[in-house]
């Protein structure tokens, strides 16, 4: 019997309403030894990919837990529960992909289940609100020492619905990737990682090439934005080991109108990327 | 003697200040064995009504707690702060009506006690925030296992100031009711119950016209939002229990214009809406 | 050796990103027994200044505990990250004056060391997020029962970065001072104390003539915005003990167009204000 001794909590439920509270409160009920972080309950409503995103990054970090995580656009539709053993952890959400980059991040999935058994629900499921009623529940029972296999029916990790790994080649000694996410800082995180940069002869000291739809830029690539002049832009490995643009005490998503998605290329200043 | 080993917090002080953090040290001085869960602090400044929907539809998911609320636009004036036992829980708080929806939730208020008592607040008692210098440190006391009698003066709970509860009632097939609140996901909340909805002939499959000022839709009633295609509106009982109208993936309070407080009435699509 | 059962954490890492989870997850790794109490972490994006007042208005009011604080727009650069002793807690972060306020608040640095040890640090330190890998591992450490020393090289206190103290004067029964900071609810925060207000004749009942740039105001001290009538403005002594300007159940920032820094001189209405 494994128990554990934390949950993590990721959401697009907002703060504003009770309704993470809500979840919180069932978790103490069911499993009051159990300590809740809480990831970031601001996803945009309904953004899976974002959803994903975010909890891969931060889940390198946390202790083992079991990890609820609810974007779930679908929910009361026929999209399945499931629990997701990875590492020495277990991800509960939708089948949707919101957990999948996490659980390869983890490792991989071990085992998986769809939450078919009520016994570990809430008495009154509602339609609309499986975070409260179903997931959490689960969750915290889980973390109290009961078994996996009580949450349902096993089914083949095969099956489990994934996001498509984010896109990313190296051409010719051009890196092709994508704007993966922005964060508070307007920091653009790509999903070329630092050593797709350093392939192509990208190292900190080295000025980039960089073009995005009608983006021509040519910026230093150093080890931190900090290393150029405030206002300036710059690329460098952020800390989850991707190819970031920013400015210096600014906004580079605002001043470049990059969005999650875009299409981008990178080369070292003595290549050249090609039309 | 009750020892409390939750508190619940829930106010309109932000997250952009150190309010909420210095109720959270508050409690830690006083109660270390406590944990805080925190409802919501973003309640708009000084909107009793929206505290009051938040916290009763929060708290019966909550475990056993001394909560916490305050949105107090009248801090410091001759408003008193009260401890009410209802349930197996305590809430305090000031008497403006915030408490009385959750206490009628928990089963309606047993005891009733004005927080007279310097004893259990901090030494220096400020007029503007009586949340960190005496509704916390009460309720951390009582959670310690101080006895609410050592809060202050028993008073009648008849005399505690309650919102009137949310206008709703049925006639001739027409249930009548108001917007009661507008969730993250501009999911509009109305005071009309799920069994008020059954009462009236609308089950889940059936088809409702709802007015509301110069709106007159007639919109499915469902299980739930996912039940209709991605961008159209839909009726459905809500995980509190009462009739919502949503937009699958959208948000319907936006695109209805529908605020709290707006009158909304429904009948069955085989019943007529009386002008 | 000291052990603190608390961790206290300020930042501008924004709640919509997994920063803070992270910085959660690496305290909870290594300092299972230590709780987080979260300051806030909506400081605007590298406002040293802001960040800074609301640690040294909160830390009065939280246990003992390792204060961690983070708005560090020159991470990665020269600037050291240290560790300050003051009263009976530590305070970890850059030493950018972030810290300054909160520690004179504390009673003033006792010792401060060089955070230059890497042991505590994350095996892997990245350049932009010394929150993570560093600041909350240190931290974590000292929970634990580390020793400072083991946190690098002991530096003289009086080499600290601080901040200016906040500037305020009494001159010919005048109060002189600036907008130190606004709150969620558009109170207007100023660096003269309620002793300076009674010093130069207000007190509570008395009229003050406020003068900031184009404005000249004649309006009632009060003991709290209670006071006077919905929508009028009010001075009075808020819960940090200075003078601050409000409209009740209003916005006074919005209304007359005051932000951080503005000159603002006060006299009793008996008094004159020079030009």
């Amino acid at each position: 019997m494994t128990r554990f001794r934390y949950l993590s909590f990721l959401t697009d439920y907002g703060l504003d309403d009770g309704f993470v509270a809500a979840c919180h409160g069932v978790a103490a009920r069911i499993a009051p030894h159990a300590a809740v972080i809480d990831v970031t309950h601001l996803v945009p409503a309904g953004d899976v990919r974002r959803g994903a995103v975010v909890l891969a990054q931060t889940v390198p970090y946390l202790p083992p837990a079991v990890h609820v995580a609810v974007v779930d656009p679908g929910v009361g539709t026929a999209r399945r529960g499931v629990a997701v053993a990875a590492g020495d952890s277990v991800f509960i959400g939708p089948d949707n992909g919101l957990l999948s980059w996490a659980v390869t991040a983890s490792g991989g999935a071990a085992r998986a289940f769809s939450l078919t058994y009520r016994e570990l629900w809430l008495a009154n499921v509602t339609a609309t609100f499986h975070g409260r009623d179903i997931f959490m529940p689960v969750a915290a029972h889980l973390a109290g020492g009961t078994e996996l296999t009580a949450t349902g029916a096993e089914i083949d990790v095969a099956d489990l619905v994934t996001l498509p790994a984010p896109e990313r080649l190296i051409r010719d000694s051009v890196a092709e990737g994508e704007v993966l996410t922005v964060d508070r800082f307007g920091n653009v995180q790509l999903t070329i990682t630092a050593s797709d940069a350093a392939q192509i002869g990208l190292k900190p000291g080295a000025t980039a090439h960089i073009r995005s739809g009608r983006h021509r830029l040519t910026i230093p690539y150093r080890e931190m934005f900090g290393a150029v002049a405030p206002g300036d832009l710059v690329s460098y490995a952020d800390s989850a080991g991707l190819v970031a643009i920013a400015v210096n005490g600014g906004n580079a998503a605002q001043r470049l109108g990059l969005t999650p998605g875009a299409r981008v290329s990178m080369a070292a200043a003595s290549a050249t990327i090609r039309p």
